[in-house]
């Protein structure tokens, strides 16, 4: 962690731009018909001069073997250790719904499940539609009231909702109301500690809340109580502003990369749903920022559908616009993913991820393609993502010597 | 440490296999004569195959530059941090010698020495022949009575031994009686700490056990004291099983791998001296275990020998034994070494060992054949020996996803 501790000392600020580029889930496999990656296979003539003239690596976005969620692979690119910053899952599901989550709030999951004779019967309550999860939400948002407690309670996908409980001296520090199997009573929740006191406090107004939501669907056979998961409060987090001395946006059109960039202090702009509205976003804000994180998500999407083809066009289309992108003459230009999501695997995977980084100031290599295995023999190696932050600044000018 | 921290949240079981093959002191220099290392110069038809068609890599077993002993270096390949997991030479001594150490005993590295008028006169005791050694370990075993302890001495060779002391509260927490140097009288030991009780009292039995040693020797002339070294106690650490969810079984010759394995709670299982009566083993037990650790030892005996020719031999030999191993179709088939032993210099050395890492869920590269060299261009790159067990899990399917 000492690299972090050092980062603001060597901030020097500056007027040079610096684009981070995040293409979800970029790295891939060899699929068998090819034996090509998505990356490899994909036609990218304007990434690919891009490596040609400037430097390839290969990041590890946690370490070897680790295959992260979108929280910690981006956080790592942010710069912050993500073993030491867990942004906990309550907190990563408010902001998947866009919800923002403040300091001293505190965030559960939520699941919508079924109770018979006092004992959890299904989980997930048959899974029921989302438009019965939102009348439900509705319901309880109206009807529950538990003194010295405010609530948001947002419906997801099916039988999964988002809670974002306010209060004074909230705790976070809470366990789980989920037995996480069937047959088992909803658990009441119980402080971790027992003597810390605003978690006491915090459970006794949880099982309130919980009680009375209890009470509000009790006359349903399915759906009748909900379980709760994952307190997490709002992480203490310095900002990019604080620890880089920068002015930084974000412009990402899903929720939860919106709300990770909004937890370490980037302004979230608004933007259309298209990458092509991105990038008019990226053209319409530049004079305003130093630090852009660009988000691409459909390669993500594609991968974890197991859609080589659809993930190869979808690098096919992000390279064919990026001489927008280079036309704005960022001093740092960074394309990479937060984590791979090969097609042949359907999944996140720990596999390093390719990375470039174009820069007037960075020793040029040999690799002449943009690939996973091209970059595994670029000039920078291949290393942890959370240095990639410090090598954008240093290559913008934005970092100043270290000691005497 | 956070990846050691968060290994068992993330394991997740599973019905995969894992091999470990271990060639110790694997990793060579090239010999004047041919310019090959002893990797380069064998014949692996085998090791290439299986390099061509998967992944390699390099790695430091501790870090660049650090020369480790067995002990670490199975412990960075078993996926502990060797820098905080510090085995005692006590134990190691111990284990070698077959001898098992539970918790709360202490193990201790003994010399026999030669006293002249009070001060050590030889540390050594002229290197008594074994034989000696042997009679005088049974001579102590049979008159030696401390009350409050009692103690397993066995002898090594030459003028070597273990001691294990057993009793009440008893503590490692102590100095040698070994002044290092002659002319000085053998030393008192004392607590470390002063103020550790269960310290001073341990060193109050020790002393004692000192001087009825120093009774029964008294009228030899040579080899008429003892000396001890490197108290240390059991380890406290974490199972294999408890870390990773794995079964894991060691199938190893010599007893300080056996007794390394059983210290990460492997089952370490019977087998017979040759290669072939371990892939007997491996093949006999193959049902039953998760994970198998296959040691292979003549390696490093031929380059601490500096014998080039028989250790090109002995990985000739590894490698007409790969096809048995395969036939097993193990899910993740690694192949590498505790460290480096050039025959070039005669002993353990820093330079990171190759690594062949056979999976169908790893990028393959374009490595195709086993060596120092080559590897260095595989695509896993240069990396902690530590990092390899999480990538042996992750390519096993048994590591879940960190964070949402």
């Amino acid at each position: 962690m000492g690299i972090e501790r050092i980062m603001p000392g060597l901030a020097v600020g500056g007027e040079s731009k610096i684009v981070l580029l995040v293409l979800d889930g970029l790295g891939g496999l060899p699929w068998p018909d090819s034996g090509l990656t998505e990356l490899e296979a994909a036609s990218t003539p304007n990434l690919d001069a891009l490596a040609s003239r400037h430097t390839c690596g290969l990041i590890h976005p946690v370490s070897p073997g680790i295959t992260p969620g979108s929280g910690p692979g981006h956080l790592a690119l942010f710069g912050y250790d993500p073993l030491k910053y867990e942004i906990g899952r309550g907190i990563l599901s408010a902001l998947g719904l866009g919800l923002e989550v403040g300091p001293g709030e505190v965030a559960a999951r939520v699941n919508f499940c079924t109770v018979e004779g006092g004992l959890v019967a299904d989980r997930r309550a048959g899974r029921i539609p989302t438009e019965v999860n939102a009348e439900l939400c509705a319901l309880i948002s109206e009807r529950v009231e538990v003194p010295g407690l405010t609530f948001t309670l947002k419906p997801e996908k099916e039988h999964r909702a988002a809670l974002i409980l306010r209060g004074e001296g909230l705790s976070e520090n809470l366990t789980d109301s989920d037995p996480e199997r069937t047959g088992f009573p909803p658990l009441r929740v119980l402080p971790r500690d027992p003597g810390d006191e605003r978690a006491v406090r915090s459970a006794e107004l949880v099982n309130a809340f919980l009680d009375a939501v209890g009470e509000t669907l009790k006359d349903r056979r399915q759906a009748n109580m909900i379980l709760l998961r994952g307190f997490s409060g709002h992480p203490s987090i310095p900002t990019m502003e604080e620890r880089y001395g920068l002015r930084a946006a974000a412009i990402a059109t899903y929720p939860m990369y919106r709300g990770l960039a909004r937890l370490v202090g980037m302004r979230v702009l608004e933007t259309g749903d298209a990458f092509e509205d991105q990038l008019d976003t990226l053209e319409g804000s530049w004079e305003d920022y130093d630090f852009f994180f660009l988000h691409y998500k459909k390669t993500d999407s594609a991968g974890e559908d197991g859609d080589y083809r659809r993930k190869v066009r979808c690098i096919e289309e992000v390279d064919s616009f990026m001489p927008r992108i280079t036309a704005l003459r960022p001093e740092v230009l960074v394309v990479t993913g937060d984590h791979s999501t090969p097609a042949l695997l359907r999944a996140h995977s720990w596999h390093p991820c390719p990375l470039l980084l174009a820069s007037d100031r960075e020793m040029p290599d040999e690799v002449d393609a943009f690939s996973e295995r091209r970059c595994a023999r670029g000039g920078l190696g291949i290393f942890s993502a959370v240095d990639l932050m410090p090598l954008m600044l240093a290559n913008a000018g934005r970092l100043g010597k270290y000691g005497a």
